[in-house]
């Protein structure tokens, strides 16, 4: 195999979250559901901010934060989403690219804003989301190339990303890419209400194309339609090369061929926003993989990555990674 | 004295920060003095933004803070500052907003946009600013209404107005407005080096026009250029009618006539990010002084505003403060 320029290029909604505090009865007011990801449009999504108390900008996206994780661990990446030419897109431009991730894709400059994901945080801790998908919908197979691909070990996509039609297209051509250029795919399943829209594909995707899948419980239990934990595991066993499958406070479990790893979660004080748990798991995973560590230290390292960015608000470290180490 | 439909409106630069960590090293790369606020171009915002790490927006401006500090302990408020009508403007409206204040002043629909504020914050919890003050340099007189003025019973002001050149003709009026409806004007004097550009001016004002004077310790002893705390102290009493002096962790002084206290800070577990330590002080302080709370008393609520903002990034409160109290 070739030399490769990048550990991990990243394909993903290019998101500014706006993270503010709510209660239950805010999000039913809403009709959100609690601890998913609702798309909204542009008229909800102005109800919805209108409504919100004092919200905090930062950069989100799902791959996008797994990206800025592995980048703060040390590892060389690259990232492909679609933002607008506005002071959101030169936000999310700028927070990627000062972690030193190579960030070239145009801004779209016309149409809708750049996306915006508004993120309620509860009192438990968990967070609900309402995304406006915005320039996102301008992605298309035109932004992923043959050089990029082929620069990375790993190519990380996001289940998300099958929302916008014309990202599924950039989503195909880049699978189809890396396999050409022998390299590897990874993917989310980013949400059990995603999982739900796009079930059948993601089935075949997993069985068929994807070479390391992360999920959580809810997201894996909804892809093959089981109730409990442990039947969607004897389901998803032999699909897919590597799997790793988080479960909240009861950790993950990795699996590959015979191979299985269950993993602790790692210490946290205090629990504040669980945004960004799965998306710093697969950075610290993805981190301990492109460096050829054993599995149950890729697992490790992910729990250590989900530790810190649960700690504090927002989806994005908030110390350099590598000083965890 | 007629009844007031606010307790206190304040008037001031309207902001937006970008908040980031930085060293030593970085401040002296960029010519930025520590612990001050430096006046940038866009070009070189431009630069600085380039060269920082991943941010946090949050809405700012000193002013702005205060009367969302006030706003957050139950206070009636509004407030008068100019945006764009840009996405940062639209984030600061919704953010002050959404506290309750009335905030009416029509956006700018051309020239620079928002203000936005640089915050690089060192290890040792200081913050250090570089302010592009984009639309601020739009507002003026007629945004200044004898309707508002008139209906709060302090008018507050940030010394920061005087740097745009228009806002210090609003600034005037909005002190002839609130003393002619017999309303009391309260002033902060914002920073050391806004203290060295306009000193004549600013004692002029204190002497004259100000009722209630927030100023910390480096402001005070740059308004009247002498070395120690103790003789700014002697230099500014009977100068105005109330004084509160703030000197970060030795606590602050309350002057009124013979009236002093000497009022320690409010204990913080671990002081995060210094912004919007004085702000939030003078919020706190204007809550008590609008329920006509004793003077001691009203320090004791600064202390312990300033101790809730010290305590997290940002210079917003991130609980309720009332449920401080």
């Amino acid at each position: 195999m070739p030399e490769h320029r990048f550990d991990v290029v990243g394909i993903g909604n290019a998101i500014v979250d706006v993270l503010s505090h709510a209660d239950d009865a805010f999000l039913d007011r809403h009709r959100l559901a609690k601890g998913a990801m609702t798309l909204i449009d542009n008229a909800r999504a102005r109800a919805l901010y209108r409504d919100m108390g004092p919200g905090v900008e930062m950069s989100g996206g799902s791959a996008a934060n797994t990206i800025a994780g592995l980048a703060s661990f040390g590892a060389a990446c690259a990232f492909v989403g679609k933002v607008r030419d506005d002071q959101l897109g030169e936000v999310f431009a700028h927070d990627i690219r000062s972690l030193g991730v190579h960030f070239a894709t145009p801004p779209a400059s016309d149409g809708p804003g750049t996306a915006r994901c508004l993120i309620l945080v509860t009192p438990d801790a968990q967070r609900t989301m309402g995304t406006f998908l915005g320039a996102c919908v301008e992605l298309g197979p035109e932004d992923v190339t043959q050089e990029l691909i082929g620069a990375a070990r790993v190519t990380y996509l996001e289940g998300y990303l099958w929302d916008p039609p014309r990202a599924k297209d950039a989503f195909r051509r880049a699978i189809a890419l890396a396999h050409d250029a022998g390299r590897e795919v990874a993917l989310t399943l980013s949400d059990a209400f995603c999982v739900g829209r796009w079930r059948a594909e993601f089935q075949a995707l997993v069985a068929g194309e994807v070479d390391i899948l992360f999920a959580n419980e809810a997201e894996l239990t909804s892809l093959y339609q089981v109730a409990r934990f442990d039947d969607a595991l004897q389901a998803v066993r032999g699909k897919c090369r590597l799997a790793a499958l988080t479960r909240s406070e009861k950790g993950s479990v990795v699996l590959s061929g015979e191979e299985v790893h269950v993993i602790d979660r790692a210490p946290v004080a205090h629990v504040v926003d669980t945004t960004g748990a799965g998306d710093l798991y697969a950075a610290g995973f993805l981190y301990g993989y492109t460096r050829g560590r054993p599995l149950a230290e890729c697992g490790r390292l992910g729990s250590l990555a989900a530790a810190e960015v649960i700690s504090h608000l927002g989806a994005r470290p908030e110390v350099p990674l590598d000083s965890l180490l």
